[in-house]
C-alpha cells in the first residue's frame, strides 16, 4: 500500500534490462551514440528537431532551464504551488540569478488573470521594479491536475505578448499527456512552450531527466550551462539507455496509463467509503483527500504509506476541525491490490 | 584498443547486477536504507564517521565542495593544470562566487613553495585583494601521479596553517589509493583533509560519485548546498546500489589495481619500443607520451583511440618539432590484448 | 509644491559646507580620520560600539546587510510593500544567493502572526524548501508609519526565536525615530536589530548612506562583501563629512522634525477640505491619499508634483471608480508655502 | 610630500563649487537635466551618442561592465597587473559570474601573442573549458605606462576576431589621454572599445565614475545591472554637477596634464639624483622606483608618503638585496614644492 510518492518506486523491467545491454567501449558527455539515438527519438516524438540535455534531477532541469531565461532583475511566474516556488530549495533563483513570481489560481493552475495582473506589476523599463523573465507551467500540476488544451492557449498567449520563455515542468509530463489527449507536440511547441523539463524518474526510470530545447538557437547557450552546473554525466549512454527503452514503442505511455488508472480505481473507492473527502478532483496520478486524522492514523496502522499535504495558501479554511489533507499517489508499480487494500482498510479505520 | 579515457567503459558487471537487484518500493531523497548502508561502508573504510552526498558528476563534487568555503573574495588554490581550474567551464567559482589560483608544479603536483608564494599575495585582512579559502589536491593528480604521503603532508600543512579548508578531488581516488599504500583514511582526513570527492564512474561505476564529508559540523551547510545544486537524486538508492557492490570486498580495489597494472604493461612496451617517449613517470593509469604525429597517425588508422593532449604551460618547449603529446588511460576494462595490441600497432607504425 | 519624493531636493547648507572643508591629502578607503569620526559619532548616538560601512544607496547597504545573512536555500522575509521586495531590482537576492518571502499585514507593517506562518512553511532540516535566514524590518515603512516599541519588538522576538539575522531598513530611520519617542539604542540593538540601513540621503544629504552593524563579529565579513560589492569608495571622508555635518549637534533629527511637521501641516489640510481621503494614518512624512483623478489633474496643472500608487495587494478594493491612490512626501526642504499652496490648489480644484 | 596615491587628494575647487550650485528639487535616478547634461558632454567629446552610468567606485565600474560580457563559462582577459585582477575582491568574477585570465606582458601592457595564446586555450564549443567573453584593457594601466595607438589596435583586432567584448579600465583615462595624443574617441570607440569606466575621483572629483557605453544596443541591460548592482544614485545630480565642472572647458585635461608633469620633474630629479633606479619608464602620473630600504625609511622619516609595490610576477629577479620597489604617484594636486621636497630629502637620505 504505498502512496506516498512515485520515486518509492524501482525501475520498470525493460529499463533495467536496458541498462545491462550497455557495454563495450563507447564516447560519453552527451555526444555518443547512444545519446543521439535518444535526441531522435525524441525529436521524432515531438515531430521536430529537438535538443536535448540529460540532468540528475527535476530541480536541475528547471533550474538550468529558467537559467537561460535569466538576466538582471528578471522574474519567473509560476503557481504558487509549483515545484520550482516550494520544492527546489531556491535553486531556479540561484541558477538564474533572478527571482521568482507566485501566482494564485484553483487547483493547481495558474489564473490567466492572475498572471496578467502579476506581469503587469513590471512595467517596461522601470528598473526599481525589475522585469518579467519566463513563465513556467506544471504539467502535471503539484495538485494532480493538468491545463487542458485552451487553459494551456491562455497562458502561454500571455507569455508571448509579453517576450517571455516558456517553460513546462514535465515531471509527471506522460501523465498528463495521456490524460489530456493531446500529442506532445501540441502539449509543447506547437502550444509555445520553449523549454521541456522531461521527466522520467517518476515514471518508471531510476534517473531519467532531460531538458528539451524546441529552439534551436539556445541550444548553443543550453551547452554550457549544462556543464557548468555539474550535470554533463561522463558515461551518459547510461541515461540514453533508460530513455531509449521508456520511449520505445510507447512504453512510457503504457506505464503512464497504468499509473492514471489506479488512480481512477482508487478514486472510485474513495468515493464510495463515505470516508474520505476529494479535496481536487484528480486527472492524473495524484490524489489529494482530507481524512479525519484518526482514519489517517489508523490507515498508517494498517501498513499503508502516505504524506499529509500542507493546506494550499489559496485554500485556506478548507478543513474542519479533526482533518487534515493527505497526497496518495500511484504510479507504474502500483498494484490493484494496493488499491483494494487501501480501499479495506479505510473501511476498517471506519 | 581505447585508450581515450577511463569513462569511455561501461559498467563493471557486478556493479549492473546491483543495480538490478534495487527492487520494491523504498524510500529516496539519500535518505533511505541503500543510502544509509553505503554511509555505513565509508565510515567503516574511512575509519571514521562520514557523511555521504551522492552527485551526478565530479564536477558537481568539487563545485560543492569549494562553494562550502565560499567567502566574498574567497580564493581556492590548486594545482594549474587541476580538473576544477581548466575542464570545469568555471563551475566551481559559480558554485562558490569566488576565484580560482592555478598553483604551478612538477609532474601535475603543487609545489609547496608556489603554493607559499600564492597564499602570500593575499595579506590578512586586506579587502583589495580578497582571502584565501581553500586549497584543493588532485589525488591522483590529472597527469596520472600522485602525492605521496610526505608531499600530501607539506601541502596540507600550509592549509592548515592559513586555516584553508582542504579539499581532495578523488576522481581517480582508488587508483592513487593503491599505488600509494596509504590507507584511505591516511590518504584523507588523517593527513588533514577536510572534504574528498570520491569517484566511483571511473573505475567501474555508471554513475557513482559523491562528496564524502570529515568534519560532521560541515554537514548541515551540505545538505543545502547539496539540494540547492539539483543534485539530491530522487531514487537514491540506485547510486546507492553501485557503490554497495564497488566497495564491498575490496572489488573497488581489485578494479583499480587492474587499470593501474595495464598501465604498467603499457610503459614497459612503450620504453621497449624506442618510438615513444614518456613524458611524466606514470604512476596510476595514466600515460602521457610524446609521438611523432606520423606515428600517432598510423596508430589511429589501426584503431587505437587516444586523445592529443595540450602540453602544460610549466612544460612550455618540451617538444620537438613533428612532435606532439598524448594520453593513453587504462581502466578496470582494459585487456592484455588492448595492450599488446597497441604495442604491436606502434611497431607496425615504425 | 514638490511633493514627490524626498530625493528630490537637494542637500541642506551645513552638509554642503561641510564637503567644502574637506580639503588636503588624506587617506580613504574607510579608514580615514574623518571616517573614524563618524564611527565614533555613531557609536555615541547608539551607546553602544558599532562599524560603519558607507556605501552609495539604500539598496546597496540592504542588499548587502541580506548577503551577510546569505546561505544556500536561505529566505529573508520583509513585509509585502518593502522596498527590498518591490524597489531593488532583484539585487537583495542577488547579492545574497537567497530569496526574499512576503510578509503580509495592514499599515506597511508585517503582521506577527503572518510572519509566524510564513517561517513555519520552512519546517527544520527540510531541505527541499529552503531555510529561513533574515527578518527585515522597514523603518520607517514605505507607507509612511513606523513600528511602535512594541509591535518592534513583537517581529523582533519571532526571528530571535528561529536564529535569525534581524536587518533593519532605515531609509527614513530619522523619520521614524522622531515620530517614536524612542533613542536611537532602543530602536535598535537593544530591540535585537543586529545590522542597520542607516540613511541620511532622503534626510539632508547628497549621498550619505551606511550599514551600521551591531555586532562586531559580523565586522570582518562585512568588510569583504563591501569590497566585492564595489561599495568602497576612495575618497570616503567626503561622505564621512556628510555624516558628521548631519549627525552634529541633532541636526538630523531637527530636520526630520521638520519634515515630519510638514506633514502634519499637510494632514490637516487635507482632512479640512473633504476633497481627499487618507487612506493611511501617516506617522512621518508620508500621505498616502485617495483623490479622484479629476482633482489630481488639477494640482498638477497648478504645478504640485507627486506620484500616483500602486495599491497595496492587501488593500484591494479600496477604491472607488474614478480614484486612485497618491503619495505626498514631505522632507528637510518642504516649506510652509509649498503646503498651503498644495492645500489651496485643492480647494481650487473642486 | 604626497605619493601615496592620487585617491589621497581632496576635490579640485572647481568641482567643489559645482556640488554646491545645486540646488532646489530635482528628480533623481540618472533621469534628471543634470545627468542628461553629462551624457550630451560627453557625447560632444567622444564624437557620438553615449549612454552614461554613474557608480561609487571603479570595481563597481569594471564589475558592471565584464557583467554585461558574462555568460556560463565565460572568461574575461586582462593584463596580469589589472586592478581587475589585484584589486577588486573578485568583484568582477561575482558580477559577472564567470572567470577572469592573467595575460602576462611587458610594463603593465598584455603582450598581443600572450593573448592569442591563453584565447586559445579555449576551443569554440568545447564546453569542458568555458569560452572567451571579453577582454579588459587598462588605459593607463596598472604600472603608469599607456597602450599606444598601434598596441591598441593589436589587442583590440584579437579580440574582435574572436567575436570578444572590449571593455577599458579609464581608471586614469584622462592620464593616458593627454600623455598618449589621442583623441577620446580615437583612445575608445573608433578603436573597437564597446564599454569604459570612465575615472574622474583620481583626477580632481569626490566621487566620478561613470561606465561609458559606445553601443546603444547595450544599454537597456546595462540599465538592470547598474539598479541591480545598488548603483542607482537617488540624487545623481551630485554626481552630475562633478562631471560637469570636471569636463567643462578641458579642464579635467589641465588636471591630468599637471598630474602628468609634475611626475615628468619627479622623474628627471630621481634620475639625476643616482640614488633611485626606475623600474619601468613613466609615461602618466606614476612613477615604479627601486630604492634602498635604508632610502625608503629616510625618506619616510622625513615626511614623505608613499607605498612599497609588491614586484610584478613578470619581473621576478629584477631586485638587488636590500632593494625594494615603491610606487610614486602625483595627482592633480601635487605641488612642485611636494616634488623638490621629495627630492631633497632623497639627497638627505644619502
Amino acid at each position: 500500500m504505498f502512496f506516498a510518492s512515485d520515486n518509492w518506486a524501482g525501475a520498470d523491467d525493460r529499463i533495467n534490462r536496458a541498462i545491462l545491454s550497455q557495454s563495450g567501449f563507447k564516447s560519453g558527455y552527451n555526444a555518443g551514440e547512444a545519446d543521439e539515438a535518444v535526441r531522435r527519438q525524441l525529436s521524432e516524438l515531438f515531430e521536430t528537431e529537438v535538443s536535448v540535455w540529460f540532468v540528475a534531477t527535476g530541480t536541475a532541469a528547471n533550474s538550468i532551464a529558467l537559467a537561460l531565461a535569466g538576466k538582471p532583475g528578471g522574474v519567473a511566474f509560476g503557481h504558487e504551488e509549483a515545484h520550482i516556488l516550494v520544492d527546489e530549495c531556491g535553486g531556479p533563483e540561484f541558477f538564474s540569478g533572478g527571482r521568482l513570481c507566485a501566482v494564485p489560481g484553483q487547483n493547481g493552475k495558474m489564473d490567466p488573470q492572475a498572471l496578467v495582473a502579476a506581469i503587469a506589476r513590471y512595467p517596461a523599463g522601470f528598473v526599481h521594479h525589475g522585469r518579467p523573465a519566463a513563465v513556467s507551467i506544471s504539467q502535471a500540476t503539484e495538485l494532480g491536475t493538468f491545463y487542458r488544451r485552451d487553459e494551456l492557449a491562455a497562458i502561454v498567449a500571455i507569455a508571448r505578448a509579453e517576450g517571455l520563455l516558456v517553460h513546462m515542468d514535465g515531471a509527471r509530463f506522460a501523465n498528463a499527456l495521456v490524460a489530456s489527449g493531446m500529442t506532445p507536440a501540441e502539449m509543447t511547441w506547437k502550444a509555445g512552450v520553449d523549454l521541456l523539463s522531461f521527466g522520467g524518474t517518476k515514471n518508471g526510470c531510476w534517473a531519467a531527466e532531460a531538458i528539451v530545447c524546441f529552439k534551436p538557437e539556445l541550444s548553443g547557450e543550453l551547452a554550457f550551462h549544462h556543464k557548468r552546473a555539474g550535470q554533463l554525466f561522463s558515461k551518459s549512454r547510461f541515461i540514453a539507455a533508460q530513455f531509449s527503452a521508456y520511449l520505445e514503442d510507447g512504453h512510457w505511455l503504457s506505464l503512464a496509463r497504468h499509473a492514471n488508472l489506479m488512480t481512477e480505481k482508487l478514486v472510485e473507492g474513495l468515493r464510495r467509503s463515505g470516508r474520505a473527502r476529494l479535496f481536487i478532483e484528480p486527472q492524473c496520478n495524484e490524489t489529494f483527500v482530507v481524512l479525519n486524522t484518526a482514519t489517517a492514523t489508523a490507515l498508517e496502522a494498517a501498513g499503508a504509506k502516505f504524506f499529509e499535504w500542507a493546506l494550499p495558501a489559496s485554500h485556506a479554511g478548507a478543513l474542519q476541525p479533526g482533518e487534515k489533507l493527505y497526497r496518495l499517489i500511484t504510479s507504474f508499480a502500483t498494484t490493484p491490490e494496493h488499491v483494494t487494500g487501501f480501499l479495506e482498510a479505510l473501511e476498517r479505520a471506519g
